[in-house]
């Protein structure tokens, strides 16, 4: 965040109420949303400064020591951004929060708002079973080659391996923490984040610093069910945390969807009876999120596996850049060159070929496949 | 069947027409199913003989050939005995079937329609994996202990394990077959077959003798699905004739369950589809099967383990009894001290504490206990 950028926001009222609000109480916090429901940020803290509303004495404590130029420092020092309602990078899905975030604190590549359009939450248990971080990996991956972006939590077990399946298929991925920013937690995962910073986002209601505590993480729940267009549970426990944003998905009316597992797993004993309650569709790969998660109409034919695909009829040099060309980060002629093996004239003969019979597409500089589900 | 039995059929219009279409056809005949829901059995084998009604020229050459008394020694040759509607022992849910069977063969010390009246199908596919195959096993010795009988069709793989697992648990178990009660179909479950006979049953639409053929299976799992409350699939493939019997169960309008397996299996991929499609419920265990197939109220409140059950407040003898007691199928004194290592005094003491506590029962010459979600 640029000086510009600070004196933008330190000049916007409703800005530097939403900044202050977001130091004063826990996200999603009981006493405050009524208020702010009712008067907007600016208008309930002249209220609270005023003595006409309260919101519990440790709150209002912290009022006085809300400085405005340290935040901003604060978040400047820790990499990230604010992102508020109505900027050009404000997640449109955090809207239909009843609780929506004051703010956002951002680092990473990805546009928020680009990047949540078409996006799929993969969540699930931190002590997850082989089998299930399989699966979620694999989901995640097949996501990105639909053009999904994987939303996430960061945590141990399921969510690290969506992170970790989507990056692999060198996708993006957003990871909403608990903590700000700044922190990573759990801490062995400090270098996956760092990777997630590269194309993807890390984001947070909290302030840089903020730690993980309990309330935090069920509030941050609902920030991940709001930002995807729906919710899949690889593996849930019958009391797992990823039930409860499953719950939230469907309060924000997102559909939501649970993978099967072995019935003699404890693992899958919460994505069953997510199912078994009308709550979650069965959905067993990536073919079937997307199709519940999916526009009407663009996803719901997934290539079944044996099919003829356009990439038979491919030989040589064409065949071969095939292999290598990436399906979402587009890849110069160099690159390409350098990852197929083949040399730069006939990288630019292959995606000249392969741009004929509309397989590959150029993309902000470079060149990337064309999804073959995506009109 | 005695030679009484065999009189009173010989005597029997409906019953020696029914006999003579059962040689006529085959199961489910599509030429023959109008003709007879037009004009009963008996008229309709009238106008067959005098050349007013078709039904290919097989058929109709094997009237001729028809021999009631050779039928009928065949049948008691076979061991079996036979079952028409309106007879005591006929399966009441056989008469919701659009084609019903004409007649039934029938081996084995169960009453059908007594067996019957609180029974599961519990059916899958033949090349069952080994989680399928325990899964399969659990859920019918589960359902046996609920005072279940459980149908299925005695094929490799899932069939054989649900069979088994009823056994197991010492409950009574119905194979429905697609060739002739006196064949053992595959070879190797004649041991099988022989030991469901004791207490349970064998039976076929299609005379002792008739091979199994292709449609005989198709047309008997209408059978297995009619006969049973509902029907359970623990594994099939996308193409399983285990969804054939899910089909004829939603046909008849009874509930089927599907278990749920890793979605890496494709011997689970068809009972994912059906809970997908919305023609199954995910079940996991014996309990939710119960629930989806029991009479409503009688089976909702699966016991929870952990809780606090009657048999903990036993001490003693009484303690060491409740152990031994048979679920199903009801022991003697003599045979009860023998299984428990108690004396027949000690027996009889025992079985007077749980009669009080409202935990055993007297049953046809025997004691078992009273199942703790019969009312």
């Amino acid at each position: 965040m640029n000086a510009d950028t600070a004196a933008q926001i330190a000049a916007d009222p409703d800005k530097v109420a939403r900044l202050t609000w977001a130091r004063l109480v826990e996200p999603a916090d009981d006493q405050a949303a009524p208020l702010l429901a009712e008067h907007g940020h600016v208008e309930a803290l002249t209220r609270l400064r005023a003595g006409a509303d309260r919101i519990g004495r440790a709150a209002t404590g912290r009022l006085d020591e809300f400085d405005l130029q340290r935040e901003l420092r604060a978040t400047r020092l820790a990499g990230a951004r604010l992102v508020f309602p109505g900027d050009d990078e404000w997640p449109a899905g955090l809207d239909d929060l009843a609780r929506p975030p004051h703010c956002l604190w951002v680092r990473g590549r990805a546009h928020l708002a680009d990047a949540t359009r078409r996006s799929a939450a993969v969540v699930g248990a931190r002590n997850a079973s082989a089998y299930g971080t399989r699966v979620a990996a694999d989901i995640a991956s097949g996501l990105v080659e639909r053009r999904f972006t994987v939303v996430s939590g960061a945590a141990f077990g399921i969510d690290a391996a969506a992170h970790r399946g989507a990056l692999a298929a060198e996708g993006i991925t957003i990871a909403a923490l608990a903590c700000g920013v700044d922190r990573a937690y759990p801490a062995i995962h400090a270098r996956l984040l760092d990777q997630i910073l590269l194309c993807g986002a890390v984001i947070s209601e909290v302030p840089p610093g903020a730690a993980p505590i309990r309330t935090r993480f069920l509030a941050r729940n609902r920030l991940i069910a709001a930002m995807a267009l729906g919710t899949v549970v690889v593996e849930a426990g019958l009391r797992s945390g990823s039930l409860n944003t499953a719950n939230h998905a469907l309060e924000c009316e997102r559909p939501v969807g649970a993978v099967p597992g072995p019935v003699t797993s404890m693992a899958s004993a919460g994505t069953h009876q997510l199912v078994r309650d009308h709550r979650a569709e069965l959905v067993t790969d990536a073919a079937e999120v997307a199709e519940l998660l999916g526009v009407i109409g663009e996803d719901l034919a997934p290539v079944r596996r044996g099919e003829h695909r356009p990439e038979d009829d491919l030989e040589g040099p064409a065949r071969r850049l095939w292999e290598h060309l990436p399906t979402v980060r587009p890849g110069t002629v160099d690159r390409l060159a350098h990852t197929s093996g083949l040399t730069a004239p006939e990288v630019m003969a292959a995606l000249g070929e392969l741009n004929l019979r509309g397989m590959a597409e150029r993309w902000s500089g470079g060149w990337r496949k064309v999804a073959p589900d995506t009109p």
